[in-house]
């Protein structure tokens, strides 16, 4: 199995991908390749810092180009055939690895997903999935950010896509799903929310648990949460800084009365780091998105899932799935 | 001026009520009587615990019927003319007092503003601001919940009547405006804000920030922060949700490691019973709907807001500005 590695993605590219691509290999078990995509002469260098890499199992690809934040995503993945992003996914696309990692742009992760994997037959719209840590254990919301203005039957195919990660890869024998609403009753939300809930009660193979609130998402009712994208990015993002946000209280707190807590230790629940990054699902091929700030841990943790993905199957179980369902009601 | 009070909406009515209006009297400036609407005999057993109530700013509506969590909000404000929902929007409507407050059903104080009160001249689509605490103060968030299913030129509207309440009752004389977008740029976001952008960016006597996204919400770029009810509302359920999570992995850390940390004074920024409930904008009369779980300092805070809002002419602001824009462009 050949695992490739965007090396020029991160806000601190190339060492911490290096860093931990030279952990996964160490620790991680599994027979498999890292394949590191980008400036050959910058990789090469960073990997020489480590020492006891085994060689036999690193390669590079030469990429030279960066798609940088400020980019437009599907500009860039059109206009930018050298970077390490469009490299990467190509590798990927022609069977030379079996799947693809990049801390870089988000926005050019998912276009280039789309543009160059492409959806699986009876995928609409591929979706980013992003476990979330909640109160009973850990919740993927999906979608997280590559969808706007989604359609109820849309949401209906996250449900799909989110049932076969959580199963697939968080381990979940049968996902309880809910769908992110401003009410608990059927005919509560927007016009989406409302046919969407009929759509998800009918839907075989999904145990739909009802709407969820904003305020029930975070004692984890279920284990996969489908909304549109747009609330699920702001969901998502607000997630993450709002911890950040309560941690300087804390530390105002105990400068001025002297106490220390372990902060850390408190909050280890709620390390991204251990999740290993958002998959892009729907898409043929296991492709994950992970934060511009990942530390190396992160991007281990990544490679982890990647390896889990391909071993078990994932994108066959999705296109498996879905095809049939497409089949079945050729009218959607 | 006369302040109504629901005297039965809260979790723990009337006597949460009671003693937030008791202390309101006792602590608050300002020539104010307060009307308690409910059942009257409750009402009065629950005075006479209380010594020293200024027994002439004092009054009683009998209104015996509560809505209830469960009821359908509209059919309930038709069907339950004897609610004290109902009865206190009523003497609202029919100016017998200045400002009605409730902690009682969210929905039925939304579907009773705009049916008995009205939306004001020029107002398609009231809507609720919720103050939420920031890194930089406070942020209005509109709309918390009344509307799903918005369009563009609703969210401009919201704005105007956020600013119009940010400088009345929060003391901003330049409030600034952000629109809760997935992305910085004019062009991100779903069709509904890539619009709304582009009206905020024209609005005349709007501050326009940009785009606030949700990893920037808790930092306060911006002063009032414009949504559809939607997100506004999920965002702001899960906002109160998160600190009791994360409140609970501290006790936890607290138990294992004997270290005791004052999180009551670390959080007290957090702290919503200061804000004094969230307004029903835009609806002809002062309309604040206050969390179920209200203690009594938030009821007190709620008829100080409410004395305010009436001291400085906040409805008639929201109706000049409002009448004069339709007057201006009515097309939309």
């Amino acid at each position: 199995m050949r695992i490739a590695l965007d090396a020029m993605g991160s806000d601190r590219a190339p060492s911490v991908e290096i860093e931990g691509a030279v952990g996964a290999l160490r620790e991680l078990e599994g027979q498999f390749r890292i394949v590191l995509v980008g400036d050959r002469e910058r990789i090469e260098a960073e990997l020489a810092r480590h020492e006891g890499v085994p060689a036999e199992r690193v390669e590079i690809v030469h990429a030279p180009v960066r798609i940088e934040m400020g980019d437009s995503p599907a500009h860039a993945i059109r206009r930018k055939p050298d970077s390490s992003i469009v490299v990467g996914l190509n590798l990927l696309k022609r069977g030379e690895v079996d799947a693809f990692i990049s801390a870089g742009s988000t926005g050019a992760m998912m276009a280039g997903g789309v543009m160059i994997l492409g959806p699986l037959k009876g995928v609409d719209r591929p979706a980013v999935g992003a476990v979330i840590p909640t109160g009973s254990g850990y919740t993927l919301l999906i979608d997280a950010g590559a969808n706007v203005d989604t359609r109820p039957h849309h949401l209906a195919q996250f449900a799909q896509l989110g049932t076969i990660y959580a199963r697939d890869l968080m381990g979940i024998d049968q996902p309880r799903v809910g769908l992110l609403n401003i009410g608990e009753e059927p005919e509560k939300g927007d016009e989406r929310a409302v046919e969407a809930y009929r759509l998800l009660s009918a839907s075989e193979g999904i145990d739909f648990v009802g709407n969820v609130e904003g305020r029930d998402v975070i004692h984890g009712p279920c284990d996969v949460l489908v909304c549109d994208g747009f609330v699920g990015n702001v969901l998502l993002k607000f997630y993450e800084s709002v911890s950040g946000f309560m941690i300087g209280l804390l530390r105002k707190e105990m400068e001025e009365s002297g106490v220390e807590l372990d902060l850390r230790r408190a909050f280890r629940k709620l390390d991204y780091t251990e999740y290993g990054g958002a998959p892009l699902l729907g898409v043929n091929g296991v492709s994950i998105i992970c934060h511009g700030g990942s530390p190396p841990r992160a991007i281990r943790n990544a490679i982890r899932v990647a390896v889990q993905a391909v071993e078990r199957g994932m994108v066959a179980h999705i296109e498996r799935q879905l095809a049939n369902r497409a089949e079945s009601s050729p009218s959607q």
